[in-house]
């Protein structure tokens, strides 16, 4: 793959980003109740008012990340669903939990009312994401102080006692650590720390440390492979939950310990990050009959019990451009290029509708589309993720090659 | 379909009948710690130790039931493998909740300590399934009673006060009428007071009325649809949730409303059970272009949220053999038999694995195996449901023509 190539991509991300853009503008935001309706059919037409936590925290951060850091988002119509979106997240999301903590909702009625609540810390995580990236665009200071309070209980509910998130602890139980858990508490770690100053990033320093070390005991069986769920003292776990491979996770692990390698000078992590989080979950994740990333593997290979095991989904896709774009800007390895480009060749053919706009989120394994809805209730803008900033500046880097 | 070819469907019936129970006798049964494992591969080989609980529940009823109603399995691996698997429910099942109330974990280790509780009532459903079925065979009266006092709560949870299944009540949550609730009660209505004379019947003749009631509330649009999910007083209720359908849930439905309108003389119940749901969930829920009953749909077409929906599943094509040869062997209408033997023709040319026996279980929607083992968390002895005394019963009405 040449420059040239390579600045085509870039055209073309560009332009699906671009067009994503207003797919959401025109068709999510609620000016009546505010906040977004996050259930979209394939022609922008909205199926179901339910407004789910995640897909708000993720659309407030990603206008605020837009309209701060790149040029031509900065504009009003950016900026009023942003406010919008965080003003309905920030009044309604939050649901006091009978241990008296702060519990964020799954799932809220087009008017606010909680309807779902999960018992994990992921709408916890997009909450967080969306207020300190809000914060940092107009400047309250309380909300950023709400940010880093539901992040220390955060932190309290994965370190300490997990009780506050609603689930009885049973005798059969043994404590895990999630794949999932690390990677989310690294990506709040390098988002409220960036460009915050030396005080902030001492804060969380050691809390970032703490999540290295936990992503990298999910490297088993001799570095041969990354297991999704392993035991709390980093050792493999019996039956299906301990053999279950998430590629599209470990991608995406791979990529934020690529940064963080990086920015903390660590040539022995980021070597780790590639061989064993982005080469190898693309050796065993790719499927070589029908191409793309399957979901879910079992590691002996054993068939997942989990029913969408083998479609293909948009974002682990996602997770494989940013990984493997990265990488190869790091190293300049050609072999890293080539599969950016496969990958490349696959998303582009498969996900994108050329007739009314955005993605399609869902594949069955031989790539035909099985969902055809552009927001569900896991969902959301499917282009943004390869975004942000980071790939805009590895192709900055590539094409001024 | 003649005589001839219908005694053909039967004789193949029973032979798979007799290969799936040797499969699970052969493979499932614990002599260590007692109860079933579930979680079986193609091959027969154990691929997690988990014992799900609907399954140790629905094992033990189906080994009784054989027993105890048919010559050929009156024998005493059966019965041996119907009181280990009991004990062992009986022993570990049930699990006290914060309410104080008697919940049943859904997943127990191979040794019997609780795993995972849903905040539903089936694991409860199956619970006493097993019990009182297993009663009948021991003449434990004891047994008996503990069955009647988990149904008693079970009432208790659904027409009273839901709480203690342990949901937290949310204030954007509205009651709902999900038709596999009424479904299973009267399923469960009509366990309890088989054979067990006018007391009990009576005892029990109110909730079964009940639940027919909740049932015919999911005929909607004028008798067009049935809806899985409606408001408590019977009208539509909005979104996804409100447009889902799930023609194998209406079928099975279909045939206990036939039962209960056979048994109670009832012919308007027995007119509406065939038509609204046996002919209807055929007609909207089979795939025209490849064959086989979806999973779920929505009934204005939109594209369902489950990842799964297109998928075909197993049991749905059980429910549909049995209704509509019941639905055939009380009308002797023609064009029932002819959509049964559609079915059986997409059933036993997709399902059975003629290699290693049993089943597979989860088909894409163009009739490929997408999941390849024969036991999972949801998924038991594939074909017995079919079996039980009803269809066997209704082979020799039809038969004997």
């Amino acid at each position: 793959m040449s420059v040239v190539t390579l600045e085509k991509c870039r055209e073309n991300i560009r332009k699906q980003l671009d067009n994503v853009v207003d797919f959401w503008l025109k068709y999510s935001l609620d000016r009546v109740h505010g906040g977004f309706f996050t259930c979209i059919g394939k022609d922008g037409k909205i199926y179901d008012e339910l407004k789910y936590v995640w897909l708000q925290g993720r659309q407030v951060w990603m206008y605020c990340r837009l309209y701060r850091t790149m040029d031509r988002f900065h504009k009003p119509e950016i900026l009023e669903a942003a406010t919008v979106g965080g003003a309905f997240l920030r009044k309604f999301a939050r649901v006091s939990s009978s241990s008296g903590q702060w519990k964020c909702a799954f799932c809220l009625t087009r008017d606010g009312k909680a309807l779902k609540v999960q018992r994990t810390i992921f709408s916890e995580c997009f909450y967080i994401m969306a207020m300190d990236e809000l914060s940092r665009l107009t400047g309250d200071k309380d909300m950023q102080l709400e940010a880093e309070q539901m992040m220390e209980q955060l932190i309290y509910w994965v370190q300490v006692d997990p009780s506050g998130l609603g689930r009885p602890q049973l005798p059969g139980e043994v404590p895990i650590n999630s794949l999932s858990v690390p990677m989310m508490l690294m990506c709040l770690v390098q988002q409220l720390t960036e460009g915050r100053g030396q005080e902030v990033a001492q804060k969380y320093k050691e809390l970032g440390n703490w999540c290295v070390e936990q992503i990298l005991q999910h490297i088993q069986r001799a570095g041969t492979a990354i297991l999704e769920n392993v035991s709390v003292d980093g050792s493999e776990l019996p039956g299906c939950q301990g053999r279950l491979q998430n590629p599209g996770h470990a991608l995406e692990a791979g990529w934020f310990l690529m940064l963080y390698g990086a920015q903390s000078g660590d040539k022995e992590i980021h070597r780790t990050a590639i061989r064993n989080f982005v080469e190898l979950p693309y050796q065993y994740g790719w499927d070589k009959e029908h191409g793309g990333l399957f979901y879910f593997l079992d590691v002996d290979g054993h068939c997942p019990t989990q029913l969408e095991w083998s479609m293909k989904l948009w974002w682990p896709h996602c997770e494989a451009l940013i990984a493997f774009l990265m990488a190869y800007s790091h190293t300049r390895k050609p072999e890293l290029l080539e599969i950016f480009s496969e990958v490349y060749q696959y998303t582009f053919s498969h996900f994108p509708d050329a007739e009314n706009g955005e993605w399609f989120g869902y594949l069955t394994q031989e790539g035909k589309v099985a969902l055809d809805f552009k927001g569900g209730p896991f969902k959301g803008k499917s282009i943004v993720k390869m975004y942000g900033t980071h790939i805009s500046v590895m192709f900055n880097n590539l094409t001024r090659m």
